[in-house]
């Protein structure tokens, strides 16, 4: 396996909003990138705010460009602001970096996209990404 | 009703995808996005090329924004190339002012938002995005 | 195999380059994008002039983007040139929409991604380009 | 001597690459600019995420843009954070500015270029940017 088939992405969309639900958390919108950072798959909850394919997709963009979480971008933010800031100016001023922006691996440990998932906070968002990434039969990394 | 619900945003996916399956089109690749031209769900189709996200989102989002279908931006960047071009500046040069941009209505005319679709010909697109929008109950304006 | 390796797109850059040299073309610039339009490896031949490396990459990036090698965006562009013109503006402005931006597939016909070459005219830009590609082993779409 | 000739970029590469892999790093990305700020070279290791491109070209445009070495950026926007992000801003958003984009003079000390890599830690990325630059007779500011 070295792609997210669309039916594949479709589950981890499902199951992601599936836990969120059953965890009562606010409504998620949640986005699937292949390993090149291109959209494969999104929905948007509704109720949620408009801005949410924006946020969802700059905390997934961030981590398969960089090959970092969104926790682990988040961290090195909060060491370095200036390093995040022009990582983000170079990648276009997309990056969101905070968790729930969870990397997406096969069983071999080959990064095959990212999940970003934005609504709640942005533990449970990736919480629910962890969750929605497993349940399809993959490896998540947050 | 004034929006359209994340479920019926994936019938039309789903049924947009299907059309262009059971026509022998080339993998399709669809957006709905509402009212306000902002996204609420995406699908692209294995073996669809990396920008599809763009291009179907371009055609989508100068529909709503415009108020446009996109034959008719297509007829108007025919009759009148500036105002295309220079819309598409002021609208962040998002557009693809071509047929695959469909607006979307309910019973009552009012517009509900728009579908992008790319893949196959500009024609075939239109076609499948309208046989989508319908199979979902609602009006197309292609 | 469902990725370039390092290792093969160096091969393709080097046989590009042998391949212009052989020909008498003026130095040539070389790029090899994976299946997700990021760039792998990049060479500049000396005398060529700086900005090689833009146009390398807009004429790849457009193909593998679009799923069009770089004489069917042309064909486009002259059919409707409004269309590639907002394709380029939702793509980033990237896109260089001639001969020379070459699509690369395996023996099963799946995109792995592309090479774009710069530097003589379009059509030798593209024969050199096709020759480095079945010099690695994998199919050129031109 | 008053540029970096393709073939001395390709040693700096694989001689960059090369220490990498014998200490253990992680994959890198490597680029060499010349005296411009314009790409010669660039190379991506297998199983590097997909920005590399970007990080790697972000190090070393900003060490030969301002003459200042990466660690020198870095410090300068510990102590005067506002004046690297304006830097950053006049040279179009593309600045990385922490170890690893390393400055490459001739023996006589005059500025031919710049080296990027990304992929390890910022100081070993330039400690193997040293080693590539010196492997090729040149001499390296980090």
């Amino acid at each position: 396996m070295a792609e997210i088939s669309l039916r594949r992405a479709r589950t981890i969309i499902r199951k992601t909003l599936d836990h969120g639900k059953a965890a009562g958390m606010k409504p998620l919108s949640v986005i699937v990138l292949d390993s090149g950072g291109n959209p494969i798959a999104f929905e948007r909850s509704d109720g949620a705010s408009p801005g949410r394919y924006q946020i969802a997709h700059g905390k997934a963009y961030g981590a398969v460009m960089l090959g970092m979480p969104g926790s682990a971008q988040m961290k090195r933010a909060e060491d370095q602001a200036y390093f995040i800031a022009c990582a983000n100016g170079a990648l276009g001023g997309a990056l969101v970096p905070v968790p729930g922006g969870v990397l997406v691996r096969d069983g071999k440990g080959r990064l095959l996209g990212a999940v970003g998932v934005t609504g709640d906070t942005s533990d449970n968002d990736a919480a629910a990404a962890k969750a929605g990434i497993e349940a399809a039969g993959l490896e998540a990394e947050v």
